[in-house]
């Protein structure tokens, strides 16, 4: 059993997150809320989404899983203005999921979740912290486009950097101690990463919101950042590169 | 003789009706207004327009046809903002159109009428009439259109629907009798329609406006709309496809 | 050295300006100000702009070339909002532009500009000389695109036009006396230009600007406007085309 309605804003923040990794995702409903984890096709990040019960209006589910397809999602949710009531209802019957947005209803085939397996996070120790907000990173990435594919993640006890090096240019994006929102930074660390994929976790969280990373040298990032009114939470981790000096 | 002023938006209207059928339109000028009745290519839709002189600021016009480009006429209403007057002067010696739109006059070839027809719309015996905000009806398109090339309008005493229906997934939108600006339907009637024809006609729908359907059971549907404040008005003729079930 | 300051939308300006005729260009930077002359690869425009010390925020610099690629210019420009300050600083020992908006900064290889000539604007007696407001022309350019890809600029005692003539339809924007800042013509004169050329500079006239044009028949035009709140000026040269009649 599964019924539930939410705000449209809400479910799109979630949908947003997970189809920047995967096309299809296995919902783990349960009775306090629900999860999704996901690895994209090609193993570079991974991510591991929570959404407590009280993000939505109205929610009851049992313990199940329900493979759904992103795209077909985000159709209905287009639907929606912000502010809307979008309700889902599973038809055990036919299993499809019915979604509905003011006078419309859209009955959806789901998707078999027998191929996707629920992996599990490795377990890093990764010395440094630094919490910035979202808006800062993203200017940064804008400017990284035009000059690399990649970006390194630096943190020194006075500060966050990002910096990208192309043939000819670079650019660097320097927030000292004073611009963060808070740093826990013992030792100078530095890790290079796909900019393509830091990139897209970044858009996904909401303008005004704030990323916790995770750092070490040569190390993957973990990235915390919170969806939906704060009544869910994202864990992304995203392998790093090794760069060749 | 022809000459005529209107606010663009008026015109703009007209055009955007017109051209979703066809490229170039027969333009039938009378004393008392113009009229076009134009089939799409594939003979699936037939329109017939009507306009009264008083949708214009200015007219006065001989019995007369006129073959007008529609992408021309839309190049020229691009140059207004709306309120801007637009002024039509015909030029019998060159057999040219002339269009004003503030200090920039455009001198414009015409189309030869020779091979455009007037069709005639059959005479049917449609059962029923409901009456339906266009706002609706573009949400039911939006929705239908992720799943299916076609859409079935349904009335019954209760209400209205429209249902597409995909491989895997189906869309329906639902209007109760309360919804609607008026029903008068004793018995359920039910007909396919091709989908893009059906929208693009609603999208030609001022935004608050409202469309009357009459409608049977595996007949075409009638569409009645007004445009330019009113003192236009369309019919539309849309054949219907046969459902295989 | 160079070393300055200025408001984004300043340099945006004059990078628009420039970017219409040239992908590089070589910036002549001296005390009171810097210059660029630069031709088009087709040899059809000329362009001669200078900005006045006192169009940046703070600036300094000696006599020296710069050879600035105007796609990164721009790259940087766009993590801008208007009002944002850009600095630009010379990077000597590297032969870099250093650029920084915000916590960002851009650092960029110079191109050489061996090869980049000052051409020299040709001595022209043009005998009219009118100045009209922007918009006023890109009203005209926009009707004019969808007949011809020429345009025809005439001056006569009583006012401006501009014509441009296809194979079937002909566009006309006339603009009398009273409607232009000012008219200094006692002959009537007709020259034809390419419709880009003379709508890519028109296009880079800020909003609310006016262009003085210097005209002659079968004459080049000579283009003058004010760029970075009146403190940078433009002269462009372009070529006429031959009148087949």
């Amino acid at each position: 059993m599964f019924s539930a309605k939410a705000k449209s804003e809400v479910l799109k923040e979630i949908v947003d997150v997970i189809s920047t990794l995967v096309d299809e995702a296995k919902l783990n409903l349960g009775k306090d809320g629900l999860s999704v984890k996901a690895v994209d096709p090609a193993h570079v990040a991974m991510l591991d989404l929570s959404v407590a019960k009280d993000a939505f209006e109205e929610y009851s589910a049992d313990e199940q899983e329900m493979g759904v397809d992103m795209d077909k999602f985000k159709e209905v949710l287009k639907l929606a203005k912000a502010g809307d009531i979008v309700s889902m209802d599973y038809d055990e019957e036919k299993n499809r999921l019915i979604m509905s947005v003011g006078n419309i209803t859209r009955r959806m085939a789901l998707v078999d979740t027998a191929g996707m397996s629920d992996p599990k996070a490795p377990n890093l120790n990764l010395p440094v912290k630094v919490t910035v907000r979202a808006e800062e990173l993203r200017q940064g990435i804008r400017a990284s486009e035009s000059v690399s594919d990649h970006v390194a993640l630096i943190c020194t006890p006075d500060g966050f950097e990002m910096t990208s090096e192309g043939d000819t240019d670079s650019v660097n994006l320097k927030l000292p101690k004073d611009l963060l929102e808070s740093l826990d930074c013992k030792e100078t660390v530095r890790s290079l990463f796909p900019l393509d994929y830091f990139s897209n976790m970044v858009k996904a969280v909401s303008a005004a919101g704030s990323i916790t990373m995770f750092l070490g040298t040569d190390y993957p990032v973990k990235m915390e950042f919170k969806v939906s009114d704060g009544k869910g939470e994202v864990h992304y981790l995203l392998a790093p590169r090794i760069e060749s000096e």
